[in-house]
């Protein structure tokens, strides 16, 4: 773990991009590494040995999964040259080539699809929306646990969510069977320390955090007060970013979406015909 | 933290329902508590205060998401009836009842749908299908940190999948905007020692984790491995359950997705149109 940090508050006002914080409440040696979180772009590349793969993915197993279908799987991508093409599908992201290991997380419901083919029983559940949602949630709960085993490690992480720009490209890359469908890719590797990968500050916890009922009231001064103190974090980069441009723009067009306003069509394709 | 177990590779053996297990890799406080979840559904009325609520929700918001859009919300119900309605709407589960909190964790569009609405520009991308699933994710990877960190203190939780079985009543009685969706409710509070909530086995490692490209072959033994073990498992605790059975019956028919068949129009009616 980092111990990097000076003290919790620190680490806290850190995540919150503000000058100060209260202490909390708790503190102890996970809180720290998930406060710690950073998305790594820059790796190293010293492999990820099998036996720590296995720490991982026990640690991805130990998530909840809804009424413990474990509706998901993982492929561990090192091959040099498939890493390569799946960079290319993924919005040619450097990283995911410079890294050793590129884990491509996927909803699974061709292990119950089989078991009903083996019985002979129809599986008229596995065809709805719901169920790809309980399936992406499963993947995402496993591949989260995943994350915060690798950063105990001193690995660094980031998410790929463009593997879902190409994915009828991406399945066949992957021999993905029908039934199976890749959600979000996670670049697993030792950061470059030239990188400085830092804390995004986030929202304004009062933003996210509502009691009993949501309160839309003070959003709109939430945004401000974040535009504010991201612009600050991004200054320090020499970034000109503003959030709200961004959150604009990503959402702006269908354009912006990459190829993903096809999903509908692709995961139909894949198996998931979401009645 | 928990400090129950008397060494890794039997946490690691635990986690999978095996006699035995080799010694994983590497071992540490964080990959003790994730190796040691377990759902809890017993529980003691024992407040969780608002300091510790706190901790969750910055561990929360320390979680990666998507483009750092923070899509997602997340809704603490304390209120005695509030709750009791939510229990009723989500499966009669009466461990929301018991525990002195319920979360909420919501995809919420409204935030960026406000931000549009103020510059008077499109939001285009939000209509989309693949929008709900970027942020169905974000409230996933926001929720397991939750759980992570509510976990480390000795806190126990459960994930509440039911909370999508009656969406519209869950939007009404939380007030949710157009918007935003309730994904998954998450109880927490202190475990009821006398449940003795136990770590469940998961699949063998080699059902989930491939290497370079899908491996359908070995599902079935795999599947049957796996069946024996719970049968032990659940043995233990004279229940009688077949997770190949359970698995079947819980994607067998539109019937057993309590109410969840209807999720598209649920979506359509809180302003999620799944362009």
């Amino acid at each position: 773990m980092t111990g990097i940090v000076s003290s919790p508050a620190r680490a806290v006002a850190r995540r919150y991009g503000a000058a100060e914080s209260v202490e909390p409440a708790a503190w102890n040696p996970v809180l720290e590494v998930l406060h710690e979180h950073r998305s790594v772009r820059r790796y190293r590349p010293d492999p990820v040995p099998d036996a720590v793969l296995r720490v991982l993915v026990s640690a991805a197993q130990s998530a909840p999964t809804s009424s413990n279908l474990q509706a998901w799987s993982v492929v561990a991508v090192r091959n040099t040259r498939r890493k390569a093409r799946l960079a290319e599908l993924a919005g040619d992201q450097d990283h995911i080539r410079q890294a050793p290991v590129l884990l491509v997380w996927t909803a699974d419901l061709a292990r119950a699809r089989g078991l009903a083919a083996e019985r002979g029983v129809p599986l008229d559940g596995a065809d709805y929306l719901e169920s790809s949602y309980v399936a992406f949630l499963d993947a995402a709960l496993a591949a989260q646990n995943a994350v915060v085993a690798a950063e105990s490690l001193g690995l660094g992480t980031v998410y790929i969510g463009a593997i879902r720009n190409n994915p009828a490209e991406v399945a066949a890359e992957l021999a993905l069977p029908p039934g199976v469908f890749p959600v979000v890719g996670l670049v697993v590797g030792t950061p470059d320390p030239t990188e400085d990968a830092r804390v995004k500050p986030r929202l304004p916890q009062e933003a996210v955090l509502h009691h009993e009922t949501y309160d839309a009231a003070g959003q709109t001064e939430y945004a401000t007060r974040y535009e504010t103190r991201l612009a600050h974090f991004y200054a320090d980069q020499n970034l000109p970013h503003s959030w709200i441009d961004r959150v604009l723009t990503r959402l702006g067009s269908t354009a912006a979406l990459k190829g993903r306003h096809r999903l509908r069509e692709h995961l139909a394709a894949q198996g998931f015909p979401l009645r």
